[in-house]
């Protein structure tokens, strides 16, 4: 199928010929870049018109808008909210969690072989949110748009692992800070933590130790950078929210120094003082000034610069990079936008290349965290087409890492696994007062070619743009730009329709739920879920540790423990030397959560299921 | 606690104090003992009444009538119905699957390495319907009940072995019967399949190839042992539901003879004329006397029969044992009525000592498949307080198994899996119009003590046995005596108690379903889901083979290679020989199924969600 030609409706379209070279036989991102083709579909606009450029330049502009009102943080501050504060609900008074919320859970000293003292690379990768079903729902459609043989797999399957069990130290089910932490300090604490253990006591984390140790180190991700997961790494404070302060230790004003080489992701407008347009700070502490000026960060936070990085070949470290104000768009929209934003298997490879050129002269190698970020977005909005190109766009970067450390001269492990699983999700969904049926539709999602969470973004923009429209014209705009172009449904009904129209921002709901009722997939919650969450890795020495099913903490106890750092001696100089305000993380915790978060109409929050 | 002392409402208790010993430091089915009485919580009635008694005696009685209307295959049959006759939704118009579904897709053979000519047994297991979020739900509902460290973990955890992938070959769903026949035959198959492969070709069963090669075999479930599951293993139907048929090829009346040496479990009624009581049989075969007279089987058909067996001391092969007209009770009805059926370890237990005695001078070992079959059920009713028991029974009956290899002197190998997930379960639920949640509440699972299922018997038992009672009256016994006292709500609603009272044949749902949102469970469906399933292993020879992410038929590889045996002998000889009616067969798909097996109440069918 040509890129421009669109296929009729309903038709299935053999989108891969039977006789495209199988996975081994050819480079995997030329083979990747040729199913991305295929699984994407039609472009938004292949030959834009005027129109959609205006469209897409309102779009850029205040894209920001959307993140800023973005709902997705919502569900972990409310959560936290509610289980420091409140409980949950009038059914539920009974204590949570056995034993003392107040103790950390050091995971067992498990003791390595000896290790002959040779250089090693570790990259570890997390899919944020990416829970048990997210696999099979990513395979399916893979397998249903190239039309491929039933035994077909992602690149993540063939190195399928074990199951993490991810509970925190406060909860059965844990947030994305809680879950980062039991990887970079190895230990349990509570949801909200950024490499703190409870009683707000601070815990050295393994990539603060390999700098230490004399390794290179980096994040990449593709929401803030100063979001909870590569926070966790990097900093320490006693609420993820605590997004200024993160951004100042993750520069080098902790009290570590500078821990990180390289930064790239989203999240600019962390690292701008208040009197910049795109700064999203409370004060006028210009970062990136602090960081190029006392700790010689390069800087770069264009597609340009970007590209100027020359996918690695010309990086020198340390280097920040941040390519969005806040999240880089989902890879269903991002695709379109390829000449502002950079994709996440685009920004590892040039991690990857310029960590392992700043290490060539090293004894030591690199520790390199790379996060598939926004699968986790998808899963709070619950918009599986959105999740499925995450997903993809993640086991592409996966089979990078691979070959890397395939052509790498020096050893190299990779371990990828989830913090948690987020939404619920499920490969099936019964209709209400129909009878069960044993299918899902994975051509739904094929039509799909904007994410929901786009789509909102540009109904919003319709409506401000065009105040004194009326509903009917609106509701066609809706029914033919939208729902028909965009999301590929034909079959809308009146109530939907309406539905968006008069309530545009709970849109992100009604559009996921459009298309995920159509496909036939399932949600039980905007936040996360129980589910242990897989684990994937190269192999390697010390991997099978960490093979079958394990605590979380238990893959953080691996990474300390092949890189062979010291976390401990970190932790000492943090307890030490670290003045955390008890009572202040407390109010913060408590009620540090900016307002702008909330979502309520009509009576209807956030992301509540209408 | 004491087992006749009552919690407090809400209080936390814990019920096995910290100096416990640790899981391997004392005899297994001890310690499962003691935590049984620990996780099932209070019995029904530690002393009966003579009102209980009664009750009791009633529901004896009239369990099958709850059987009968059993709507747990109802979605099998209609799932079918639509994937071969209606597409599933007006919504839904493009085909599914890609590739001929008349087509079978046979595992490519994968050469094993050279074995002694040893003997060896092999045990496989399946959990019918548990997908990985039961395994999160069970280990943190005993973490809870017992006050166990977090790192506390099930039996099976342990032994976490890999997923398999468990799509059909006409949809991305798959039935029990196209999952299990991916286990006996290694084949993918169509929905409804019994040991047929696609276009109605019957396949040879690693069961039936054992038993030519000179082993025992066996098959222990919890269901009526004509279901899918032990019916792909022996027989060889177009669809699950000719339950007649299967029940005579389960004795020895099929092509091949007699392949099964010991049958435990449930679904008597199939087995007798339908002029008996306790019949479900269409015609007038008295398939027990067939099976008596003609194939030398020893028959017992309850708890003191089963106790004659001397947990397998006592057994002379063959051997059928129906310890129920249908399904055997629920775990967490089971046992308050353990004078009456046995349960899964036990039966279990049973089979291995009685198929180890009657090989101990052979130089084959046994094949045995034991069938967790109810945790599907538990998944079907969406039903989380029976399902937490029913992983419990099939983790401690793994375990025993484990002890059984590892105590015996022949090799052994134990391989357990699930053919699919049921429910769409999630351990998290958000509630309309509420925000997430980050948590859930086992503690609501330990207060019910009855399933959904039980209820709902004792409620249409009530109601036919109290036809003119006030409708006040019946609110207010549903509420004491069903809910407050057998599921511990103490908050019902009274739109909750009025909707029990109307619609006593929705009940099962609804008891499901207050139980389900207070303990912030979800379930997205009454049908299966896609979801990759959990494998287990004790490991052993070839078992590196499974490890990992595999094709549920490359499961069904690992059996007849590790029992090296030739399958492939069997199909052939079936296929020559036995005669399949296709145009019957096509008709019993489309139509065969008993209009009996559906539940509508006002518009509102089967388990459909209110």
């Amino acid at each position: 199928m040509s890129p421009t030609s669109k296929p009729a409706s309903g038709e299935r379209t053999p989108l891969l010929a039977d006789g495209v070279p199988s996975r081994n036989s050819i480079d995997s991102l030329r083979r990747a870049e040729q199913e991305d083709a295929a699984i994407h579909g039609t472009p938004l606009s292949p030959t834009p018109t005027a129109r959609t450029r205006t469209v897409r330049e309102l779009l850029l502009f205040s894209w920001a808008l959307l993140a800023t009102a973005g709902v997705i943080v919502l569900a972990v501050v409310l959560q936290h909210r509610n289980s420091t504060t409140n409980p949950p609900t009038p059914t539920d008074p009974i204590p949570i969690i056995p034993g003392d919320p107040g103790t950390g859970t050091p995971y067992p000293a498990i003791s390595l072989p000896p290790k002959k003292d040779r250089k090693r690379n570790l990259i570890f990768m997390v899919s944020d949110g990416m829970g048990p079903a997210s696999l099979s729902l990513t395979r399916t459609f893979r397998q249903h748009v190239n039309n491929l043989p039933m035994d077909d797999t992602l690149v993540l399957d063939q190195h399928f692992w074990g199951t993490s069990r991810t509970r925190s130290s406060n909860s059965w089910v844990t947030d994305s800070a809680a879950g980062a932490t039991a990887f970079s300090c190895a230990r349990k604490s509570y949801n909200g933590a950024i490499g703190m253990e409870p009683g707000f006591k601070p815990c050295g984390t393994v990539l603060e130790a390999a700098k230490r140790a004399g390794y290179k180190t980096g994040l990449v991700v593709t929401t803030d950078v100063t979001d909870a997961t590569p926070a966790c790494f990097a900093s320490h404070v006693g609420y993820r929210w605590q997004m200024d302060e993160i951004a100042m230790q993750e520069i080098g004003e902790g009290l570590l120094g500078r821990s990180v080489d390289l930064i790239l992701g989203g999240g600019r407008c962390h690292f701008l003082k208040n009197s910049t347009a795109g700064s999203c700070r409370q004060d006028d502490v210009d970062v990136v000034e602090i960081g190029q000026k006392k700790h010689g960060w390069g800087y770069v936070d264009d597609r340009a610069g970007f590209d100027s990085l020359k996918l690695g070949k010309n990086v020198s470290l340390p280097l920040l990079g941040l390519f969005a104000e806040r999240d880089v768009p989902f890879e269903i929209d991002r695709r379109h936008m390829n000449d502002v934003y950079p994709s996440l298997s685009e920004m590892a490879v040039t991690a990857l290349k310029a960590l392992e050129e700043a290490t060539k002269d090293s004894e030591k190698g690199f520790f390199l965290m790379i996060e598939g970020s926004r699968i986790d977005h998808a899963g709070h909005i619950n918009d599986p087409a959105a999740q499925v190109r995450e997903v993809l766009e993640y086991d592409k970067t996966f089979n990078a890492v691979l070959e890397f450390i395939e052509e790498s001269d020096t050893e190299g492990v990779l371990v990828a696994t989830s913090d948690h699983e987020t939404g619920g999700l499920s490969t099936a969904w019964q209709a209400p007062n129909e009878l069960p049926v044993y299918n899902w539709h994975p051509e739904v999602l094929l039509q799909a070619n904007a994410s929901a969470e786009y789509l909102t973004l540009l109904l919003q923009q319709h409506m401000i743009a065009n105040p004194v429209e009326e509903q009917q014209q609106l509701q066609d705009w809706i029914r033919e730009d939208l729902v028909e172009k965009r999301l590929g449904i034909k079959d809308a009904l009146e109530i939907e329709i309406n539905a968006l129209a008069s309530n545009p921002l709970l849109a992100m709901n009604i559009f996921s739920k459009m298309v995920s009722i159509r496909a036939r997939i399932g949600w039980s919650t905007h936040g996360h879920s129980a589910v242990d969450v897989n684990i994937y890795s190269s192999g390697g020495p010390g991997t099978e540790d960490i093979r079958g099913n394990v605590e979380n903490i238990e893959v953080g106890g691996f990474l300390r423990r092949y890189l062979d750092v010291d976390v401990d001696e970190i932790t000492r100089e943090l307890r030490e030397k670290m003045v955390v305000d008890v009572k202040e993380a407390e109010m913060t915790g408590r009620d540090g959560h900016p307002e702008e978060w909330f979502v309520e109409v009509d009576g209807l929050v956030g992301y509540a299921t209408a």
